[in-house]
C-alpha cells in the first residue's frame, strides 16, 4: 500500500495534466459539475472498455442504451417521482438552501439523520438553535420540505409532458424489458448492461469531484428464476476484504479478508450471484489500478437500503475523502418489474416453459342458478359464490348430498347437483415469472478518481524527488510517448514519423518535443504514461531508439522495427 | 447500388431483431426519443469506435468529455439563449402545437418558410385561411412565438440557477478552450474532439428516428490560425460527389463526381481544411457501409447557413426519408471565441511566437499640458488627443515646426515641441491570435440508421427469398455466431466451448440453439452476422466445424483451433 496522498496534489495534478476541469470553470463554475480533460477520457474509455470486455464481450450480457429524458409515467412507476428526495432547508434570511440532515448531524450527537421526516428536522433545527451557516441567523423558524433530487423538464411546447433526466440508467432496461425477453427468446437467466449519463439534482453538493449532479454509471441487470444462481468457482480463490452487517453492527466488528468461495460457504454473502459479482468486480478493480488495501465491500445496514433493495454490498474505496460507494451489488427482487408491470398494465413476466407439463386436479362449482334462485332468491348470487370459494378449498364438504356454506352470517343448504360440484385435470405447459434482478451498478466517476489517487505516487530518483502515476499500461491514457532527444539535426522528422507509424497501428501516443529531455520524462511520468521512446543520433546511425519505463525508469535501446512490439508487451502483460 | 428499400420493412427489422426500440414504449412513447437495443447499441459503439480511430488515433485530436447540463451564461454567449427557435403555433381552439413555417409550407407554394419573421408566418396562416390539421378549426388567430429548442431544466432547489440540456457538444469545447489551450502548450493548429448526446426539444417531430429530441453527436473542432490549411495531399484522389451553391441555384444544376484535389484546384471547395475533411469523411463513410452511390457533400446556401457559419458543407446520404443530412462541415471561423472572450472577460487567444521578433516603428504624441493647458483652457483635452490620433495616423504632420489639428470644427495650431510628437521602435515577440475553427460535426443516429438502410438487401439463396443486412464486418453487431447442428448427442457442449473460447478471445459471439439450421442462418442473415459456426457430428470425429460467409452464402470447414484466425481475417479483411 503506497502512501495516500495529498487531495489538494492530486486535484492539482488532474486539473492542470488535463484529466479534470471544473465545468464552465470561465463563467464562475457549478458544484458538482466536472469535465473530462483529454487524459481523463482517455483514461475513463479505457475503464469502460474493461468492463464492457468483462461484461459484454466475456458474459455475453449485452449492452442496449436508452435516453437519458424519460417520460413522467416511468419515474412514477419507479418509485422516483415520489421517494428520490432529501430533506430541503432554507434559511428564512439569506434563502441558502442546506440539507436539514447534514444540519442536524453537524450541530448535534445524531449520526445519521438521512431518513428522519421533515417535521422531525424542522423540530430539532428549532430545538437546538441551529444557526444558517451562510448568514448566522437561527433556523426556529426554517421550512423543511422534500426535495425531489431529478432534474425536471418539458418535452415539447407549453408543461403538459413533464420530463425527467433519469436518476439511474437501470430503469431504461427495465422500460424495455419486453423487448428484451423476446430479445432472448424468453429464456432466463440473462444479462443486459447500460453505460451511460445519469442525473441527481443535489440540494448543495460540497465533496468536489465525487459528489456530483451529473455522473457516469454503468449498471448490469441479471435477471434471473428464483432459484437460479450463478456458479461461484470462477473466481472462489478471489480474496476480497468484507464489512457484513454483524461486523458493523458490532463495535469490536472489523472488516476481514477471505474468499468468494468461503464468503458463500460460511453464509457470510447469502447469495451466491451476488458473491460471484463480488468476486469479478475485485478481479476487475485490481486489473484497473485500484489498489487492493484500499478496496472493500460492505454490507448496507438494513436502514440504508434504497426503496427496491432487499440486499446490497457496496465495493468501497479509501480515497482522501475517506471510504466512498464506487459500486453496488443489490438484490433488487422483482420489485421494478413487478412496478412497471402495475403501471403500464403490460405483461412483464418470462414465460417459462416446464421440463414436463404439470397434470393437476381442479375442484370447481358450476351452481345452477336455475335451481339457487327460485328457493333462495336475492341471497342466491352470494350463495352461488360462496359455492365456488368452497369447492375450491375444501372440496371434501362436497362429498355428501348436500353441502352447507354460510353468507353473511347466515347458513344455506343446497343439494351437491344443484352446486355442480367437479372434479378435472388440468394441463399447464409453464407459467410466467417476473425475473429476480440481481444489479451490480458502478459509478464511472468515482472508480477513474480512485485510480488516479490510489496510481498517484512520489519516489526520488537520481536524487529528484519525481510524482508518478501509476495507472495500469491497458488504462492509460496513452501508450507510449516520443520524444526527439533535441529539436535540431532531423532528431524531430526521425521522431515525428515514429509516432505516424504507431498511430497507424492503432496505438495512443503522444508527440511531445519541447524542453530538456529530463522534464519531458518526468512530464510523462505525472501523467502516466508506461513508455517513453527517445530519438538520438544513434538512431540516425543504427535505426535503434531508447525505450524508458515509467515504473523503474529502466532504459533499454530497441530497433525502430521492434517498438510495436515492446508496446504490446508492455501493454500486455499488465492485463 | 443496391434497391432502395421500402423503409416500414427497415425499421420494423430493426425493431423485430433488436437495432432500435421505440423509447417507453409500454407506456405508449413521445415521438423524438429512440432507444438503441442490443445491435443497434453494437452497431453504434464499433461505428464511434472507428470514429475515434480515425480521429483521436491516427490523427491525434484529443477527446474531451464536458457535461451535458450547461450553465445559462454558456448559451446566452454562444447565442443559443436567443436565436436557436422555431416559429411556434398553437391553435386557439384544440391547443396543438405546430410548427409555423411547416403550416405555411404544406399549405401554400412557399418551399422554405424556415426563418421567415413570426408575424409575416402569422399573417400568412390567416390571408390563406390554413386549418389546424388536428381539429380544423382556422387559424386566422393562432398566436405564433418563438419557441426556443433548449430543454430546460433548474440546477439545485428554487429557480434561480437555470440550466439547459446542450443543443451541440461543440460549445463545451470552446467553454475548456483555456484549460486545452495551455494542454496543448498553445501550439495551433490542433483539434479537439467530443462524442456525447446532445439534445433539441423539436415542436413536433414527425420524421420517426431521424428527427430526434435526443441524439447522439461526434464532433471535432478544428483550431487553426488563419492561414493554417491542412495538406489534402493523402486524400487528394477520394472521389466524391458534390453538389456546390452554384449547382444548387441553376435550374439544370446537380451534383457531380469529383475528386478532393480537383475541387480544391478547381475552386469548388475554397477551404483546403474543409476539404481535406470531406474526403476523410468518404473514406470514413464506405468503411462503415454506407454506399456510396447514396452519399453526397452539399454545400449550404448563403441563407441556410448557421449563425456562426461562414462556409458549411453537409454530408447527405439518400434514405427513404430522402436525403438527409448526417455531417456538417463548418467554418466556424472565431465566432465562437470571440463570444465566450467577450461574456466571460477571458483571454481566449492563444500566443503566437512570431519567427523571428518584429520590431516596428511606432510614432506618438505625448503633448505637454503645462503648454496646452494655459494656452486652449477647456479645449486643451480634446487638442491633446487630437494629437495623439494624428500622431498615429499622420507622422508626417509634425515634420516642421507647427501641427494643426482640428477639434468640433475648430483648427488649432500648436507648436511641433509642445505636441511632444517621438518616433520609437517597438520589439514584438508574438501576439494573442483567436484561431479559426474548422467543424466537422457528425449525426451518429442517422449515421446508424442510413448504414442499416443502405445494408439492407433482398436476394435468392436455393429458391428462397432472404433479407441480409450487408453491414461491414468491423461494425457489425456481432463476429460470429455459433451453433450446434442438433440440441442433443453433445453438440451443444462442444459448441458452447468454442463460444466461450471466441469469447475469452476478445470476440463478440452469440449462440443459437434453437430451431431449424437453416432457420437460424437466415435470423443471423437478417441480424447481419458475417460469419456462422457450425458443430455437426464431424466435429466429434475429426475436430472440423463448418464456417458460413453471410453474404456469398458459401460454406468451408476449418480445424478448431483455426477459428479465430478465419474470422479475424472476414473481419480485417474488410477493413
Amino acid at each position: 500500500m503506497s502512501e495516500i496522498p495529498e487531495r489538494q496534489e492530486v486535484v492539482e495534478l488532474a486539473k492542470r495534466r488535463g484529466y479534470l476541469y471544473p465545468s464552465f470553470e470561465i463563467y464562475g463554475g457549478v458544484s458538482g459539475f466536472w469535465d473530462y480533460g483529454p487524459l481523463g477520457t482517455s483514461l475513463k474509455n479505457a475503464i469502460v472498455g474493461s468492463w464492457r470486455d468483462m461484461y459484454v464481450v466475456r458474459h455475453g450480457y449485452e449492452e442496449i442504451e436508452t435516453t437519458t429524458i424519460g417520460k413522467e409515467d416511468v419515474y412514477e412507476a419507479s418509485g422516483h417521482a415520489d421517494g428520490f428526495s432529501d430533506a430541503l432547508a432554507s434559511c428564512p434570511e439569506c434563502g441558502t438552501f442546506f440539507r436539514a440532515d447534514h444540519l442536524v448531524e453537524d450541530h448535534t450527537d445524531i449520526e445519521n439523520a438521512d431518513g428522519m421526516p421533515k417535521e422531525r428536522l424542522a423540530e430539532i433545527l428549532a430545538d437546538e438553535g441551529v444557526p444558517c451557516p451562510s448568514c448566522g441567523a437561527t433556523l426556529d423558524n426554517a421550512r423543511v420540505e422534500e426535495f425531489n433530487l431529478m432534474f425536471e423538464t418539458n418535452i415539447g411546447p407549453g408543461t403538459a409532458r413533464k420530463g425527467y433526466l433519469r436518476p439511474e440508467t437501470a430503469q431504461g432496461i427495465f422500460v424495455d424489458f419486453q423487448r428484451l425477453k423476446r430479445y432472448y427468446r424468453e429464456s432466463l437467466p440473462f444479462g443486459v448492461t447500460q453505460v451511460g449519463r445519469a442525473y441527481r439534482n443535489e440540494i448543495n453538493p460540497r465533496q468536489g469531484i465525487v459528489r456530483l449532479r451529473e455522473f457516469q454509471q454503468a449498471e448490469l441487470e441479471y435477471f434471473k428464476r428464483p432459484d437460479d444462481e450463478i456458479d461461484v468457482s470462477p473466481v472462489e480463490d478471489v480474496e476480497v476484504r468484507l464489512y457484513p452487517v454483524e461486523e458493523q453492527e458490532d463495535d469490536d466488528g472489523e472488516p476481514f479478508v477471505t474468499t468468494v468461495g468461503e464468503a458463500v460457504e460460511d453464509g457470510v454473502i447469502e447469495s451466491e450471484t451476488i458473491a460471484y459479482f463480488v468476486g469479478r468486480s475485485q478481479e476487475w478493480y485490481e486489473s484497473i489500478g485500484i489498489d487492493p488495501d484500499r478496496l472493500r465491500f460492505r454490507q448496507h445496514l438494513p436502514d440504508e437500503r434504497a426503496h427496491y433493495a432487499s440486499d446490497c454490498w457496496d465495493g468501497e474505496t479509501l480515497t482522501t475523502f475517506g471510504w466512498i460507494e464506487v459500486n453496488g451489488i443489490a438484490d433488487r427482487a422483482d420489485y421494478d418489474l413487478r412496478k412497471h408491470a402495475e403501471y403500464s398494465g403490460e405483461e412483464m413476466g418470462v414465460w417459462q416453459e416446464y421440463d414436463e407439463a404439470v397434470v393437476r386436479e381442479e375442484t370447481v362449482a358450476d351452481p345452477d342458478m336455475s335451481v339457487l334462485g327460485p328457493e333462495f332468491g336475492g341471497a342466491a348470487g352470494g350463495i352461488a359464490d360462496a359455492l365456488r370459494e368452497k369447492a375450491r378449498d375444501e372440496p371434501e364438504a362436497f362429498e355428501g348430498d348436500e353441502v352447507s356454506v354460510t353468507v353473511d352470517g347466515e347458513a344455506y343448504t343446497v343439494s351437491t347437483d344443484a352446486a355442480g360440484f367437479e372434479r378435472r385435470e388440468v394441463r399447464e405447459t409453464g407459467e410466467n415469472v417476473l425475473p429476480q434482478v440481481i444489479e451490480p451498478s458502478y459509478g464511472l466517476d468515482r472508480i477513474v478518481y480512485s485510480v488516479i489517487e490510489h496510481s498517484y505516487d512520489e519516489d526520488v530518483i537520481d536524487d529528484e524527488e519525481r510524482t508518478v502515476l501509476r495507472v495500469p499500461p491497458k488504462v492509460a491514457p496513452f501508450d507510449a510517448a516520443v520524444f526527439p532527444l533535441v529539436s535540431k539535426d532531423g532528431l524531430e522528422e526521425h521522431a515525428r514519423e515514429i509516432e505516424e507509424k504507431l498511430r497507424q497501428a492503432g496505438m495512443r501516443v503522444k508527440y511531445d518535443g519541447s524542453g530538456a529531455i529530463g522534464r519531458r520524462y518526468r512530464r510523462h511520468d505525472e501523467i502516466g504514461t508506461p513508455l517513453a521512446v527517445t530519438v538520438d543520433y544513434d538512431t540516425k546511425e543504427d535505426g535503434t531508439v531508447t525505450l524508458r519505463d515509467r515504473d523503474t525508469t529502466d532504459q533499454w535501446r530497441v530497433e525502430k522495427d521492434e517498438i510495436i512490439e515492446e508496446i504490446e508487451s508492455v501493454v500486455e502483460g499488465d492485463g
